[in-house]
């Protein structure tokens, strides 16, 4: 078959794999963006089916074709909520999309044409890298320390002109690293002085441990596209992301939009929205972060009691991994499978790097249970021992 | 903003405005492509919503990322369904996507190049035009006739050896005109000797009034990528529609979907499974077509009624839409403007053509209930009146 040339360009993430073999029976994993499934609140959920539904009239408009943009309530909702990252926004700029995977897609398709410069923090999302990379951008990495990207690596990246810039500021996927507050004022800074559009994931955001780190870049720059999804705070299987453009992109967005899937899951959006109507979304996320954070110090008290001293990690304030490192020069592909071979999984962090991370190692602490994580990291330690 | 060049292809497809002049009130539609609400069986969607989130342990994989594929007990029913086609396939071969048209996105993704050729039968579904637009083919139009594509044409098509020929043998969107058995089984012989790969486009084959008029070109051409969907039969607002590719196509399909989308919404798939496990699709689907066969006489009815003799039109036997044609030369957009004024949405062919079509109209007898039908054919006759 004479498959289009963008299709070499396309990268196998390993992470749908890992998925698969995260199912086998016995396997513990730490290896995916899972969230804790514990979490959902299953009955909200389905008290809010069960009410957007009870009106057989209504129902009909739920079920039929629904608009490029989105129902407005949610959209309504989801511009409010924006307050909370310190700026405001008409709902006439937020568009719901399939997941916030789908604004990758399109981003990409309105603006990347092969060849040309992208700078992504180094690491940063591999999803994210998946989904540009069929347009085919020469990527520039910037690298990420423990508070941001190195700024004058971001001086650098930006002086190429890339057209875009992709980042996750808050609880970044996969180190777990936040910028801080000099950090984003510096980006909004260097962003004003270039043509470059950021793209700022926000999927992480909401799961601060003690609330919302800091405003998002976008509060302090409007060039830039924020995105959004529900997936890690309420349901992933529901497919609700959103994405909040600038004025001048709003037209192509819709287009494209449209060309791509017509508009988003009608059905979800409107239980969404009727969930996020009877649901003190605050007091949710409360509960929420209390335990994810809980999970967090659980981990790292196990990392802690288990890994000898020669590895190093972080500790997050908020999100769902720690980031582990193993010495410069190993190769974190090997504990990768000796882990395998004693049923734990774990993602191996190079592909999340444009350049090196080899000896890295992206850890997720919301998937398993307390118990699977307790013997998931004693498993760890032994797959570990006598490696390197 | 730099745009990509693709951006500059986009087509304004005129069809969501429609739908948004469409709810203004007091306006009628016989415009879009929404098939009938009050034919959704909205009791039997509870009750499957119901079903599937009553036991809330799986409830919580219902609403937890899934699997690029899409869910398995759906994709073998999809399979099984295929026999009705004439042809067996494997589960294996079978993705399911947010609604067809992201079929139209992924498989321009990955086919076409700027440039390439592509055949497309003309007219065709703007939708599919406007997805492929964005990848940048050359497009060459085959003419339709009334048993389906001038096969001098279509064999003229192939010889300039496009990458793919988009179609749609049953119930043609926008002209309502199917193959005749002779043409399939000619497409399906052209096919062989070209490296052409088919996209046939199933959207309406569930919907002939007497049942499936014939096998899908498919079932005699592996060569063939078949699309389908539940949102002309059971609810476009679940979004769920699917593609049936060629072994060889099952992995680059797989990173695709990945990258774009990471899978469909696992939620609505959960649903519509087990609503089609509750419910006696033969049965559904008899009731379904005796009332758009219905409707779509009483249409026919009032148009013999109340339009000039120099208008034609055909007798479709299936699907949702007849095709108008004024004489020769006259401006079908005049008379969309006219019957706008008058508060009737008509569609104007001529977006559905690659060559031609300025005299042509497509009537959806599907979205209107019988008053709106008769008001809506007699403002039609008002604003044809002395306009020619």
């Amino acid at each position: 078959m004479r498959f289009s040339e963008r299709t070499e360009d396309v990268i196998d993430s390993f992470i749908m794999k890992l998925i698969s073999v995260s199912k086998e029976p016995g396997m513990i994993s730490f290896a995916t963006g899972l969230p804790d499934k514990r979490l959902f609140d299953t009955e909200g959920i389905v008290k809010a089916a069960a009410s957007v539904l009870e009106d057989t009239e209504s129902a009909k408009d739920v079920l039929q074709y629904g608009t490029v943009k989105g129902i407005l309530p949610l959209r309504e909702k989801i511009a409010e909520r924006c307050k909370g990252s310190g700026f405001s926004v008409s709902e006439e700029n937020v568009f719901i999309v399939n997941g916030s995977q789908e604004c990758f897609d399109l981003i990409g398709k309105m603006f990347i044409d092969r060849g040309d410069d992208m700078a992504v923090d180094d690491p940063c999302y591999l999803g994210a890298i998946q989904s540009f990379s069929l347009y085919g951008p020469k990527f520039t990495g910037v690298p990420m320390e423990d508070d941001g990207p190195n700024m004058n690596n971001l001086e650098a990246a930006l002086k190429r002109n890339p057209k875009l810039y992709y980042s996750i500021p808050n609880h970044q996927n996969p180190s777990g690293i936040s910028y801080s507050a000099e950090k984003r004022k510096e980006t909004a800074e260097l962003l004003s002085s270039s043509d470059c559009v950021m793209v700022e994931d926000d999927a992480y955001g909401e799961l601060g441990y003690e609330g919302r780190i800091g405003p998002s870049v976008r509060a302090m720059n409007d060039n830039v596209i924020l995105t959004g999804s529900f997936s890690k705070i309420i349901s992933p299987g529901m497919r609700i992301g959103w994405m909040i453009v600038p004025d001048e992109m709003t037209d192509i967005t819709m287009k494209c939009i449209e060309s791509s899937s017509l508009h988003a899951n009608t059905f979800s959006q409107h239980i969404m929205n009727r969930f996020l109507e009877q649901t003190d979304l605050d007091a949710y996320l409360k509960e929420l972060r209390k335990e994810y954070k809980r999970k967090c110090m659980l981990m790292l008290d196990l990392l802690g009691d288990h890994l000898p001293s020669e590895l190093e990690w972080n500790t997050p304030n908020g999100g769902m991994f720690i980031w582990l490192k193993l010495k410069e020069g190993a190769d974190a592909m090997r504990l990768f499978e000796s882990a395998l071979n004693k049923k734990l999984v774990i993602m191996p962090g190079r592909p999340f790097h444009i350049n090196g991370g080899g000896n890295t190692i992206r850890l997720n602490f919301a998937t398993a249970d307390d118990e699977e994580m307790k013997e998931g990291v004693r498993r760890l330690s032994a797959a570990y021992g006598g490696l390197f």
